[in-house]
């Protein structure tokens, strides 16, 4: 079996050689953005699951490649329109695509990068592909939803905590899932282990966005590569905000309303002023432990999977590495 | 056989009983502008070309239904995104989906509706399913491509007339094409006919955007449905204007290139003058020579089809009826 930094190589050698090729493709003004954004990186952790889960069954793991490249090009898709629609002018500590190019050349490419998603899973060799194209759109369709919701909640103040919890299921637990999925039925895995793969990327998915919130608020700037506190300058329905209103009296209450109210602010002194009431309401402690409960049952459901248990102890690592990633 | 009429009414009946289903889905915001954007209907031509090419080979057409839906709200997403892109704010005598929305919502509806295309066609029942999605990813992506083209032409002088008629082939004629060809998969057609039938259909496609050149000039406002002179206002590099660059004398270049450069100008002025130009260089009927010329192509085509010409006929009176929609 593979190591996770094995993998990582893997995945990357494979991406790089794909950026490449579209690099040379023309139009230049639909495929160099793709390149970029596929060029800017981050952990791909995406297409290492996808290449872990297929290597759980199966010593030659390169039939999960195309899988991996679909799941890979269709995550940075997202965060290319996800871009455009919050106005994040940064991504990695680089510019977002729509701010290097322009909006309607992020609109396009991202278009044609969730086409070339499919695409790719079209190569996959597996006699299970139709059904793997089937989870595939499934997932996208959800990723959709869940965005939606996410900005159906901007303008909402009644937003519960188990609607919030459904929607980053969708915007982004479903794709964890979805490629760990995708990795079994690759190696032609039997049902029951790939469908436990799910449900361990689930929770895991739903850990890790989570983790996203609270280091939006507690992270190091530098490592973090987003703007600190950008979820609070921009009033996200985060869990943490959710679980604030839930606690707070009513005179902490009616300023967290008024910091949400008001346009013409200085975006620290906002920042400042939701850090002071976290801490008062101790939220990073109930995110922390809300973190531990999907955790622990995503590794709970990891240890089901019919395999022996040293098979399954780079599977979690890998859920370690990724819920410990700011330290 | 069925007639035209006949097949565009199980379109009409199929495409609004999905509209119906995907009102009723959540959330919201993100199905019910698909629903609208399906709604304002048009001749829904792309569904009817697929169920006429199945029906050359089946007298049982319904299994092309799905395909016949992927193409359509394939091509809706297509014109949502474009309007965004365009700053096109009505389509079909209604607001464009942004406009009625919002561009974050018609950006987001329109990826799910792309998805929900693949969605579609995964039901198709053929054996020849996989070489259909495949057909279709690779179309979508060239429709991409036509669009960039599109773009890119906006701010270049320079553009030739075969690069425009590259970029109307992508950005046009491939999903017409298309069409023709899945609805031949969806009924196991031989290999030669579908391969004619979407030749026909490329043929067919560029004389249908060539036309829509033309009625962007000299249409009948009210049947057009969009304002008259939008692509002179915007600069399109459209047939008309580059054929009007070739044959113009140095004055008459340099009264184009001024219009062209003008930021603060009247609309109907500047329409009038390029109309003016136009009628001078006898542009509207060196258009109609070369619209004639790709239709007789087209035509020609489908006659090569190996099928007693009776079956031909109805597909050849489509191909007419394309091509007088304004009288």
């Amino acid at each position: 079996m593979y190591k996770i930094n094995e993998i990582q190589s893997l995945v990357n050698i494979e991406i790089d050689r794909e950026i490449d090729r579209i690099k040379h493709t023309k139009p230049e003004n639909l495929y160099e953005p793709m390149a970029y954004a596929l060029e800017m990186g981050g952990k791909r952790l995406r297409p290492v699951m996808v290449l872990m889960a297929t290597n759980l069954f199966d010593e030659s793991i390169e039939k999960a490649f195309p899988a991996a490249l679909a799941i890979e090009v269709f995550h940075n898709f997202t965060l290319l329109h996800d871009d455009i629609m919050d106005q994040a002018e940064m991504r990695r500590n680089a510019l977002s695509v729509y701010k290097k190019y322009n909006p309607n050349i992020a609109i396009l490419s991202g278009d044609a990068m969730s086409i070339l998603a499919y695409h790719y899973l079209l190569k996959c060799n597996s006699s299970e592909r139709n059904e793997m194209i089937h989870l595939f759109s499934q997932t996208a369709l959800e990723v959709c939803e869940g965005q939606q919701l996410d900005m159906d909640f901007e303008s909402r103040m009644d937003v519960s905590i188990s609607e919030y919890l459904e929607m980053i299921r969708l915007k982004t637990a479903v794709l964890l899932a979805c490629s760990l999925k995708l990795g079994a039925m690759a190696s032609n895995a039997p049902n029951n282990a790939a469908n436990l793969l799910y449900d361990f990327g689930l929770n895991l998915g739903i850990a890790f966005q989570l983790q996203d919130d609270l280091l939006d608020v507690f992270a190091d700037q530098i490592k973090f590569g987003k703007r600190i506190g950008g979820d609070i300058v921009s009033n996200k329905k985060t869990f943490l905000l959710l679980k604030a209103l839930e606690l707070a009296d009513d005179q902490t209450k009616a300023q967290i309303q008024d910091w949400i109210t008001r346009t013409d602010f200085d975006e620290s002194e906002k920042i400042n002023a939701f850090k002071n009431i976290y801490n008062r309401l101790n939220i990073k402690m109930i995110t922390e432990e809300l973190i531990s409960r999907y955790y622990e049952t995503s590794i709970q459901i990891c240890k089901k999977i019919a395999l022996p248990s040293e098979a399954k102890t780079e599977m979690i690592n890998l859920a370690e590495m990724i819920m410990n990633r700011d330290h």
